[in-house]
């Protein structure tokens, strides 16, 4: 149960982050307008590959609920699917995937332990594997991004939910709608 | 200088994430809007008191242009100026802050270490002074959101101002105009 009473917002139907989100949708306007912009809006980087970099972030911050979110819709927007989120989320280093998109997972791997941590040899090396100015720059602020959500979501002790196939659910629901909506109702109230 | 090419924009006159929210006005957008509701929107907790959340937890992520920012901008709209804001950065514990605003920083001080470092006890002990849900919501959103911001403006290597008078400059613009504007030239147009 969340550390503060969210009113009438139902947990279990409302978990993690989307109880925050209605219970507050003065801050869940910019926050999911944040969210749509980096992981959905037109980018050389697939919306597949950005929703990797948060959940990779998100397991590094120990963070149950966006971890397995994002586990989620990267896996639905990636043709290696699940198998492949599995393996960079179990050993980055070792998981097949592009060396630019390695290296790029590698600098959001920094931004989560500090910002200060992230080096001029780890951007050099992604610009070299064919990274634009701007994919390293999207890297870093979904990384951070994730840093605040993550810390959002577990500083209020909010509801992890346990069930695989509330991400599946909310998967599609993320892949169809995208994020603009997740502080509002099922019929697009404001609650 | 930042590890990534800003192209036209002038770090020397656009530090720390000025430059970055010239550079990208599609995040410019929700990023300033982020601040603007968390820091500027009526509150019970004044503008210069959320500051202040924002000024200490970037002093503990060590990211000396938002520490220099906000702590500027704590200090231009709280009655007791930079004195109390220097206390607070030095040692929250010995600071003359009115206890429920010390248990709020605590509660952010926990954020900026990880979202499981916030305990009952301590929500419990802000709740007891005084503090409402919805201020306790917010201090851990201010608290993780600069966690972002941190990250973003050091993990893109961006400019420090060294001259004390940008942050006051900076103080004078914020409490005019706010956030809204960042991302746009002075003349009101996205660059």
């Amino acid at each position: 149960m969340a550390h503060i009473d969210l009113e009438d917002v139902d947990e279990s139907l409302f978990p993690g982050i989307t109880g925050l989100m209605r219970y507050r949708p003065e801050t869940a306007g910019p926050l999911g307008e944040l969210a749509e912009v980096l992981l959905r809006a037109p980018n050389s980087l697939s919306p597949g590959e950005r929703e990797l970099i948060a959940a990779y972030v998100s397991g590094r911050n120990r963070c149950t609920f966006c971890c397995d979110s994002h586990a989620a819709f990267a896996a639905a927007q990636l043709d290696e699917g699940t198998a492949l989120v599995d393996r960079v989320l179990a050993d980055l280093e070792l998981a097949p995937v592009p060396e630019k998109l390695r290296a790029l997972l590698r600098i959001a791997g920094a931004v989560q332990e500090s910002g200060r941590a992230v080096t001029p040899d780890l951007v050099r090396r992604a610009r070299e594997l064919g990274a634009t100015e701007v994919e390293i720059h999207d890297t870093v602020l979904i990384a951070a991004a994730f840093c605040m959500f993550n810390r959002y979501v577990d500083g209020l002790g909010t509801l992890v939910a346990d069930d695989p196939e509330h991400y599946e659910v909310a998967a599609r629901r993320i892949v169809a709608e995208g994020y603009l909506g997740l502080g509002r109702g099922a019929n697009g109230s404001q609650t």
